[in-house]
């Protein structure tokens, strides 16, 4: 029986096309990054799952987790997410590393999804991350976050960063309204979910966690919390005041709102915490989240250092840059020359030929293998972007010499070897 | 309890030292395919098993695949080798596109192996395949495969490519010592450990799958070819021939050399075979290999198309350039300029300008979070390569300029911020 074509379910096959999209994508975060003084690191594929029960939160562990038992009888799991592979790694070499400590990584990850729009088995997924550096930390991870995607050519009008802060949260569930853990967890995940469902629903469910009056009204006036202003007045000092003071000494307001119903459903989050939002009609999705943990390390046993950052999936990143019409056209392979042959007395000059300019001027060369006739070289050629076509026939063996037509000019000569060389020695 | 901080068995964790140096390791094979006009591609991570059932070797299969059953009860498999993942993508678009199909990839691969060195369960693999271009493609795999080592700095005194050619292999235990299959695949298995085993004892296992002595010498003679000439002499024209006439056309000669011992564990192999060896004493192992293989389209029910590559292990690579001193230092990140103020009311000025040499200039910017005095500045800047150092105290804050330190040329001066950008401008 013949096997299957198609990638297994979720999962993509990247043909040269895409597979430059994706180049061009992964380029971009690591420019930007590197721009920011971020180091590169990666992790394993594969990590022990206990790793994941600690902190990821249930949702990820019962349905998400791709996990099995290996041959030596580990419990294994493919990473679904990377910031418990980075707190292992930072957990390891902290004490002896210069803060703070500035890392991204660009790591595949799978997810059991209902495959859909935007959302995938196996994505790619851009981290970066700070340790030891309080909340600039938190502003500089917003302020790389825009800076990346601006990178793309996406502005203000485009994409928006949504911002709320968990000791902020805390303080109005716990201190204001009184909740104890429990409630206060089950309030998190309703308000988490409080965009996926109608209005008087989620009023109801408030009750069922919130019976208080009072205390209810507490909340609804939470919820309505838009400026800085609204929040001082409402709970004092508190840190997501000072980000919003950086965010716009930094100019950067714009892009910049408090949402209340940012809360994020990843348990280890301690302070900051925000997603960003494709303002797209058509797209109005989160493209990107994060947020800042301060005790992750705990669970290796280390004393707590404080972490924050973001994670942006290749997936709705492109989504986004495609409903922009941000994203450039990478269909075509991109050759410098083309170098073709009539005759297979010629063959070997035309090879030596591409070795030449591929190791002394380092330029992309294709060598047509086989004879070929100029008409079928010029219709093939068509199908990539060719700088040049560089062609010898009888008279440029005879000659050492080479035809020389540059595509987009139309133009063509004929150049001795050396003249060739040398030309191109000085451009 | 604590959890464990160690990365899971056989893999590696990736810190900035050593991702930079994959990283620079990747680079290079990106940019030496593309010069030879291949193009990028990627494949899923996970593959159902039966893709590997089909071909690709039973030690492979029943003990080295990462194997599980999906939640929807599909048998799928981390990928050990990417041969059958490209051989499934162009059986999906072969008829269509036009050939020679010249692709590339880095993907990594799992295989449950016991780690040693060189050797371990999760790796990248430099992976280059040319379909549909004959012998012409098996020379041009040979040529990019020098080229890419060269690319590094190594030359023929330290790696040599050992060639066969399964074509030549066939014909001489099949057509002249006359064995049936299966006695067929117990020698090729028998010559894949040979240089595992002790003469004596290879001898011995020879002789129980070839009893008459007569064609017993024929499989000597073959063991004893080393040169084209000698190859000539015992079986006549054959396409080896044709791909050592290539290699001596292009002047690579002193790379390649015939090694019957060469016939690799992969099932699918059907033309050339070959290994690259580490000549360094310490290390003197094959650190890459790679064949052609007409009929691994056959399995999709596709007609057959000849298909070339070669895999490159970066474990393997990376042993072999330490080995050869072609490994340069990595351990320490490149910031362009380090960026510091002494007082918060310098800190808004050192960020936007940070900003401004990210946004406008694409330098690499680290910003120095926090009030910092030079010297606390300076000490930090040593653990790093800056380029030159930024310091924004009362003076700068006042003059609207900016302190320049430059760390290698032990300068400094103090320049105004518009004379500061101008210079940089016409850098």
């Amino acid at each position: 029986m013949a096997l299957n074509k198609a990638p297994y379910k979720g999962t993509r096959d990247f043909f040269p096309a895409e597979m430059r999209l994706r180049n061009f994508i992964f380029h971009k975060m690591a420019e930007v990054s590197e721009q920011y003084a971020y180091e590169p690191y990666d992790g394993p594929l594969l990590e022990e799952v206990e790793l994941y029960l600690a902190k990821s939160g249930e949702e990820l562990i019962n349905d998400q987790i791709y996990s099995f038992i290996d041959r030596g009888d580990r419990k294994v799991a493919i990473r679904p997410e990377m910031t418990p592979t980075l707190a292992r790694m930072v957990a390891q070499v902290h004490r002896e590393v210069v803060k703070p400590i500035r890392m991204y990584a660009i790591p595949n990850l799978m997810r059991y999804e209902k495959p859909q729009k935007g959302r995938l088995r196996e994505f790619w997924q851009y981290n970066a991350d700070i340790f030891g550096a309080g909340v600039l930390g938190e502003m500089e991870i917003i302020q790389l976050s825009i800076s990346l995607l601006k990178s793309f050519g996406a502005n203000a009008a485009q994409f928006s960063i949504h911002i709320n802060d968990r000791r902020l949260v805390d303080h109005i569930f716990h201190t204001m309204i009184g909740l104890d853990d429990a409630s206060n967890k089950k309030l998190y995940k309703l308000v988490d979910r409080k965009n996926k469902m109608p209005a008087e629903k989620f009023a109801t469910e408030v009750r069922t966690i919130i019976a208080d009056e009072a205390k209810a009204k507490i909340f609804e006036s939470y919820t309505a919390l838009s400026t800085p202003e609204e929040i001082k007045n409402f709970v004092g000092e508190t840190p997501i005041l000072e980000i919003f003071k950086h965010v716009g000494d930094l100019g950067l307001s714009e892009y910049v709102k408090f949402d209340p119903s940012i809360v994020r459903g990843l348990d280890y989050y301690t302070g900051l915490v925000f997603e960003i939002f494709d303002k797209h009609p058509d797209n109005n999705r989160a493209i990107a989240g994060g947020g800042a943990y301060a005790n992750l390390l705990q669970i290796f046993n280390e004393p707590s250092l404080e972490g924050v950052g973001i994670g942006l999936g290749e997936v709705p990143l492109t989504e986004f840059l495609k409903a922009h019409g941000l994203m450039p056209d990478h269909s075509k392979v991109s050759i410098d020359y083309l170098v073709a042959y009539i005759h297979p007395e010629a063959e070997n000059m035309a090879m030596m030929f591409a070795s030449n300019l591929r190791s002394k001027y380092g330029l992309k060369v294709e060598v047509m293998l086989g004879e070929a006739k100029p008409k079928k070289v010029f219709s093939y050629s068509e199908k990539k972007n060719v700088g040049s076509i560089c062609f010898f026939g009888d008279e440029e063996v005879k000659g050492q010499s080479v035809r020389v037509k540059d595509v987009a000019a139309r133009t063509e000569e004929i150049l001795g070897l050396e003249e060739f060389y040398k030309k191109l020695g000085t451009e």
